[in-house]
């Protein structure tokens, strides 16, 4: 099977390792807008030639969506319109734009709307691990829509990059994606303004990070390239979250002031609770 | 070297180990409130023996305060009023309200306030690990109200363990501490809040959490009669940061209800300035 990977980023580019170590695609062709990105894909031996778009949706069974998630949406109908027999699935976070960008498109069938949740903070092709999926959840949304073969080649690859397949609506998919990991990306980016406006001292800040900091802040390292979008296009859900954070902290601010450390205790052992769910 | 450590959790517990692997101590001498604790710290080998704090201070030339924060400032007085010539250090995350609680003791001398900035989500003695200091930064404050020759001997013991000596005064350490560490932990504990009270389904919690939840949310799993205590006793920092935090996060808010997706990239940007202070 040829596949090709359009985005040689993190995501891409570590679905490249995983097709490659699990023997699912005999070759791999590469499509990036960044010149960098390319030549970086080919010396870390990501994929086995770059090409451009246009040309590569002739030469392979299946192509990837990697880019981020506006530029899922935007390609989308494209590819679709240039598609025969083949196979398109995208690996974006959000689900709902990206399935209403080719909803009425004659097409539509040959797409499989796919969130393979794993990822690091870190992007671009040098960001690109091996068992980055491993273990981990897919959701594959509005699985109806798509054709029936198209549906088990791309789960054929998930289960066989080692992950766990889950079937969802892509509204309601977009909805648990921004309560658990989209506010986390929020509330971390949040913590690394919040430290940097009030701390003046980058050496303060770094002898700090051993008691939590480090790994609180880890996703603000996140590319805005990659994130902006998926809160742009996860909006509403993602409002809905951030002002119950909001309120939350709001709430503890209210409790410090009032010195009800009762009423904190009580939110802490409340907040505790995730040890049973994250061992 | 005889050594006591009162309070035989996280911290106490990997001093123990710590003194121990690097020859520090010859005998060490555990005290806790809890029975299960002191049978705990015996099984583990944290502690050659377990006594009362009145038998322990005649028997040892080194007492280590361990306790929560609380606890420090309420025992560091009647420990004063017991030792001769012992040395007495803390390794409570505040500085001011302990040093305060000894300021006009005859034997304040005697006492160095210390700051070991490392630690885990995890509590008790069974969270004791053998290398928590190693290469971490401990900050000594008011070093000049102790007498020399107690503060030689905590210095020996830090370095001792392998960490690097920092010298801030008392209410600095208390600020730095606020803007960095204990924000960040009031940060972790809200978000838990918030995705439990969002978020109905912990099965959808359990598979986000490779989203970049699971990291971001370590510090709720933090004890409450650690973190409480260290609310109440830095709470004018604390709020001074927290009132930023909800600021930042705020601001956030109004960019996305705008759809100002330029403002989330300049602040997303600004964020990203953490990957150079922490690789």
């Amino acid at each position: 099977m040829n596949v090709a990977i359009i985005g040689l980023g993190l995501i891409g580019g570590s679905m490249a390792r995983s097709l490659k170590a699990h023997q699912l695609a005999e070759s791999i062709i590469g499509v990036d807008q960044s010149e960098t990105h390319r030549q970086r894909a080919l010396e870390l031996g990501l994929v086995d030639a770059v090409d451009t778009l246009e040309n590569v949706i002739r030469e392979v069974e299946v192509i990837v969506l990697a880019t981020p998630v506006d530029g899922i949406g935007r390609l989308l109908p494209d590819v679709l319109d240039r598609v025969d027999r083949q196979v398109i699935f995208d690996v974006g976070s959000t689900k709902s734009e990206i399935v209403k960008a080719c909803a009425n498109h004659p097409k539509r069938g040959r797409f499989v709307a796919c969130h393979p949740m794993a990822g690091t903070e870190f992007s671009g092709p040098d960001a690109a691990v091996l068992n980055l999926f491993e273990g981990k959840y897919c959701v594959i949304c509005d699985a109806e829509k798509s054709d029936r073969d198209a549906l088990e080649c791309v789960e054929k690859i998930f289960t066989g990059i080692g992950m766990h397949l889950l079937h969802q609506d892509a509204e309601v998919h977009d909805m648990h994606a921004a309560y658990v990991s989209h506010v986390s990306h929020v509330s971390s980016i949040a913590l690394a303004l919040t430290v940097l406006n009030k701390e003046k001292s980058e050496e303060e800040i770094f002898r700090l990070a051993s008691g939590g900091f480090r790994s609180t802040v880890r996703l603000a390292k996140s590319n805005p390239k990659t994130w902006v979008p998926i809160f742009r296009q996860n909006r509403a859900p993602l409002l809905d979250v951030l002002d119950e954070h909001i309120t939350v902290l709001s709430s503890f601010r209210t409790a410090l002031i009032k010195g009800d450390f009762g009423a904190i205790d009580q939110m802490m052992t409340k907040a505790n609770k995730i040890k049973s769910i994250l061992k």
